[in-house]
């Protein structure tokens, strides 16, 4: 049983993602999540607090991994390069546990209602904002540790959202790579 | 009458302001502030849907100068200058017509709700959308057109938070400046 599969968990958000695809998010209640996953409502409750929830199920996993990556990461490499190589992981991470196809589905839900937008938005901040605090932990100064941070996650949405839509299908820290360097591009002076 | 600072709007807004501080977001009702400004809560409910949405009074204003000064941007600009550009003719505007006073107080009781600070995401993300449609309309490509939008919504939201905290008070365009350059120094290889 690894961290990102309990097996109930893993279960409940697998079915979640099934119905939202077949009936839509707003017609599938927690009742028949339960029941696709062959668990009782209260099982669900346990683990989620609505069904919004289950669509971040390993958010808490991803933070952990990235805040551990990053400290580990040499003092002597460069902040960004610090954060990108971190964000690489993240998502080779992402994409052996999740897999590209349950992360199509995901982002497919997500991008249809504001509300889960908003969410993860606020899920993405609140990454961001541990990123700048890990990096003031490694002694990088304001305003630096926040823009480091703010523009590496700027890369991560932006390299997630065109790996879910790429129809070659090349992996997700190749995408990372490649906003890597057309941030680059546009930053040089 | 400006169209930053409409009669009514402007006295809702800063009766908003002054009672949120002397009692607290939580603690203030929408009546009190109709009362503060000499107006009544139908008056209020005409200009805004709530008490947390007289806070981002001038967002709309704010969107459609960015958009109208982006457009106007000599094609030959790079990207990221002329988005840098533009964030500091919105943030001299909002110098000039919030000031200094008004921006902090409204950062005081943005930052201490999370469903304020939520709310404060959506905005800068839906800015950054549409910068980085203006920039596509321009000819910039994916995914530098993204990435140079949410890097200058990075830019702007740090410079603007170091504004506000500035206890030399130095101004908000040269905080954008600053940071600019310390996201070059960051970036570059």
């Amino acid at each position: 049983m690894s961290r990102w599969q309990p097996d109930a968990l893993g279960r409940l958000a697998q079915a979640a993602l099934e119905l939202y695809g077949e009936h839509g998010y707003d017609q599938t209640t927690v009742a028949e999540i339960a029941a696709r996953a062959g668990l009782t409502e209260r099982t669900f409750f346990r683990y989620f607090a609505d069904k919004r929830e289950v669509l971040f199920y390993g958010s808490e996993s991803l933070r952990t991994l990235i805040v551990d990556t990053l400290r580990a990461v040499p003092a002597s490499a460069a902040p960004l390069e610090a954060v990108v190589s971190t964000l690489e992981v993240a998502a080779a991470s992402l994409e052996e546990h999740t897999g590209l196809a349950r992360a199509r589905k995901r982002h497919a839900v997500v991008s249809a209602h504001a509300e889960l937008r908003e969410r993860e938005l606020i899920k993405l901040a609140s990454l961001a904002a541990v990123i700048s605090e890990v990096l003031r932990d490694r002694g990088v100064k304001e305003p630096a540790a926040s823009l480091v941070a703010e523009t590496g996650i700027a890369v991560f949405k932006i390299a997630f959202e065109r790996w879910v839509e790429d129809k070659k299908q090349r992996k997700f820290t190749s995408h990372i790579r490649a906003a890597l360097d057309a941030l680059r591009a546009a930053t040089a002076t």
